[in-house]
């Protein structure tokens, strides 16, 4: 481990994504917490911002300015989508910025723009470090973009088939996400009253801003454009992202051949479990932790691959993947401060 | 109103299907409750079992036999898969039967055979009015087979399209169901414990026995071969179903080929909604009721119709599907004891 | 029934209590639903708001004016606190105004000021019926105060104890709600996030509102001061209170007193079920119906009496007690338009 | 910290207790994981049984003999009621042996024999360190008792009250907990579809055997009798206690007399944090940590004093109470592989 601990700041530090990094980095032996910083919440105490993480209860919130984050050896952006730029051109290039929103996860600016409405700011080093080169592309690096959940769980799900070329270039995918995919800004169909009890769809039809980034992962472990029709659903929990991808197999794909295909991929994977056959992932079973749970099928009948994964939305799908990338960055064991360990029941 | 109101027994009083279909003919003014019966629960009060259905707190449970069902009008069959063709046969030609299993709902023996493991014990008009001829099947009709609940939330989705003639033949489905369509017999992994916080998967990859129902529905309507691939999850909510159905569309198709066809399908219906466009379904807007709620939209990227159906999968997908068939098959109001008002929030 | 149905209006009809009142006006024969306002949601479309409501999907909400509410026999007022009264002055005394807020609920003036910081409004006839007296003074009453949903819960499970003469007068009470009884304005502590999982406790100490209005019931009850104790906690579920209410008995009483002094208050009432001893309430029991469950335990040790109550807290502690008290003061049975029967499970 | 890893084996390793006690073990430095051990799922892998245990996912369970559990430096037991005696007089004095069932508890044979129906088997060091004394009677111990959920929520709620006299002897006590603390074994009315959405008590009046060790507690921190009115209730979420704590304050007390005891017992109290005056606790905030989170209110018009403590049931109400006291028997520091951080949202 590291000699000195590092300083690390987070910009963000009252909402879900900046909670959970920092619950995170309190666990993490080579870090040390250094500045908060919040917006509307500047000049409050953490205590009363995020409660359940003690240690910090005393901390009070700076502004998001650049003056703030000096000093530090490493920078979690958790701001809203576009904010991230600006913020990190004045960081200097000897720290490690993690953005843990969109603004440098997709490649071709013309998606950026169609899906953002705003100027793209460019490319980072993508922090999803299963996906074939992923880890080659972090080590280093002193800028991560660290991927959406939904992408997250999906291109873990379908990467393998596209990288065997055992699938078509289109994916069918419908996801059931907590309702911290959704942050923490206040809205009415947001309200427990509401979600308890309840399933509902949104961004139907092609209009989520995470389909581009699944196009963008699957395109590149196909070696040929896929297409995405991507459905996310609101469930009724916090936490957790269920995944199931549908693609048509190419002609003569065996059971065999896919079962194959997931085992290459993730058999020496610190994060990611395929599960043994007949056994299903379940969103409890990684809870808090940043696992990856997979299970593929082939149905033969309708000569489908179906594939599942469960991840916990704001750890492995936000702030256990910006640590998990944060470690290969530095040059540390990659599973310094994570998990596999659900909390579970 | 009928001027004598008919007399309904309810075999199978003690689970879901049995306490829901009680819970609505309650508020029938046609029907009067008649002898309830169970099997393990034969002997014990309804209010200990049902304590929701106040009114008949101090019924108690006869054995499941065919002198207890003898002398009624109609006769609600709730009871585990195969158990319904022995009872039913003893009833007598004269007496309404509605079963809520599976036993008779599937038309090809062969069908049955693979996905139940017994002896096929016929087929029954099919209790799903909104379905092309679905009413004339029913009318005047002494049996019914209560669809299954996915396969409702399903058939109402796709079978627009499919009508339409706007569809290739291989649907791709994932639908999260609310636990109690799981029955009320205790097993580990539907405790509380277990599904609060989680979604999960099971029966995938073509396995679950509601898969031929739905392609023998939607095989009707396409007038060719409908190939299904159906991934269940399981949500942590007691009721509903949410059902995200996606097919290919035809060439030349349009968004406006797609919303004129689900209007036409719909705009007479009782009891399925189709949503103003830009509005999604949700469960919670059906807690209770007999509404279906639709929405779908085109793909155009994808060239996909993703058609979304939210039910209550006691109300619309089991009790209330089996009221509403048998006010068809009595001749009196379709939407006598039935209410297209959720409880929410 | 009445030949004529009256019309009815509800001023407030997007929140949880006015979307409450109107599912149950659908179903009521003698009720025919009139104007519908709103403050920031005039203008929009009703099934936008409260997609539950089917019927009533295509309805625009007016702004609150005494204009849009004029020419209606019944006004029911699902305002904020303090905007009751403005309005009802403007409605004539023909009018029966039904006001589900707390402006009306309390006799005494320098409670209202102390615990609501404004001039008080006046006291109207209490709408909970069941309390010693109740129906007398709403038989025919033009204006109605309808209790608080804490209130409904804590004055049922105690006032038997009180009214025998059973208790000494101070009262320890815990309550658990769902999270509707916080309203619809969106609000971080309430969002799906933040409840699913989680109890948590607030106003303790004596602060909470309605306090003196328990104070109010059950003093009247016992025909001396009384003081609570209230607790109340948020529960993660959209609907119902549980309340656990706990009074030191007065010496000599046995258990049997206990249990006669509840069936002795119950035994007549339509919505009020004091359970078979041995059975305790749960709220999915009375989920949307305007029963309350009660069960009583004496506890001989600690010499206590432990009242425990279940309701739905937007119907029986809200706008199903203000449909019951509209029955009674147009003199209509009480319980037309409601029902016992719980939506379980 | 220990130079060699000691070895633990945990009987009951398939049920929630156990299933916790695993988790903490594997992120404790100090802790070698040996044999585990079950009943019914003797001969099952672990990954099937408890896939959140991802690291152990491949272990087979060992039927819960003493030749299984030999050779261990610690044995956890978490077995049903009345069985850990049978199995720790076959350990051996030298082995650490902590109890997480009930045996041990209660220091009076007739309080058990009346509450549990069987022969007391003795009494163990008690496993709350926080109360007075707590952590001498601990230290070097080679046998520990681990406290109910609700006691050790209640305890510290109420003991400092109690310990600077400042409370009168009759406690009235109402506390939620999820449905983890009724464990895992199949039983109807703890199924999802009966709890999600649900609140209701159980064991009202004084039945709850986990009564008399809570009247221990306080009466050893009073110096005099105390009597505990208990009343449980079931909530709708999977981990948590909410305990709402009532006891009428001795004449002359002041709130600031009450707030120095709370103060004063706690401060340096590692795992116990009295929340700033305003903030309430909230089983979330304690979601797998083992933290309890207390506050305290004296409310003078009622002259009460209402402390509420949320904690983790399987965490610092089983599990992590268990690793914390094992730490102190073994003399390493308190604190290892346990945390006061939640996971939150």
């Amino acid at each position: 481990m590291a000699v000195r601990a590092l300083r690390a700041a987070v910009a963000g530090a009252s909402g879900y994504a900046g909670g959970e990094v920092l619950r995170l980095l309190l666990g993490h032996p080579g870090i040390e917490v250094g500045v908060l910083t919040g917006n509307s919440s500047a000049g409050q105490r953490l205590g009363g911002l995020q409660p359940h993480l003690v240690p910090l209860a005393d901390r009070v919130l700076a502004e998001t300015t650049a003056e703030a984050l000096a000093g530090h050896d490493v920078v979690f952006l958790a701001l809203p989508h576009g904010q991230s730029a600006a913020v990190a051109e004045q960081l200097g290039d000897e720290v490690l910025v993690v953005d843990m929103g969109a603004d440098f996860r997709l490649k071709d600016a013309g998606d950026w723009e169609r899906f953002y409405g705003s100027a793209h700011a460019g490319t980072w080093p993508y922090g999803l470090p299963e996906l074939p080169g992923g880890r080659a592309a972090l080590a280093g690096s002193k800028r991560i973009a660290v991927p959406g959940c939904y992408p997250t769980a999906v291109s873990l799900a379908l990467f393998p088939a596209y990288a065997a070329g055992l699938a078509e270039p289109e994916a069918v995918i419908t996801a059931a996400s907590g309702t911290s995919g959704a942050g923490k800004a206040a809205k009415p169909h947001l309200l427990g009253s509401e979600v308890m009890g309840s399933m509902s769809p949104y961004g139907v039809g092609g209009g989520h801003r995470h389909t581009p980034e699944m196009i963008q992962n699957l395109s590149a472990a196909a070696g040929e454009p896929v297409t995405v029709s991507f459905t996310p659903t609101l469930a009724p929990m916090a936490r957790g992202i269920l995944a199931t991808c549908s693609v048509k197999a190419r002609p003569g794909t065996t059971a065999q051949d896919v079962r194959a295909a997931y085992e290459k991929a993730f058999d020496d994977e610190p994060f990611v479990r395929l599960l043994p056959e007949g056994q299903w992932p379940a969103t409890a079973s990684v809870y808090g932790s940043n696992a990856a749970q997979i299970q593929v099928a082939y149905d033969g009948t309708a000569r489908r691959i179906i594939a599942i994964s469960a991840i916990d939305n704001l750890t492995k799908g936000t702030a256990g993947g910006a640590v998990q990338s944060m470690n290969i960055a530095l040059g540390i064991p990659e599973d310094t401060g994570l998990s596999t360990i659900g909390v579970a029941p």
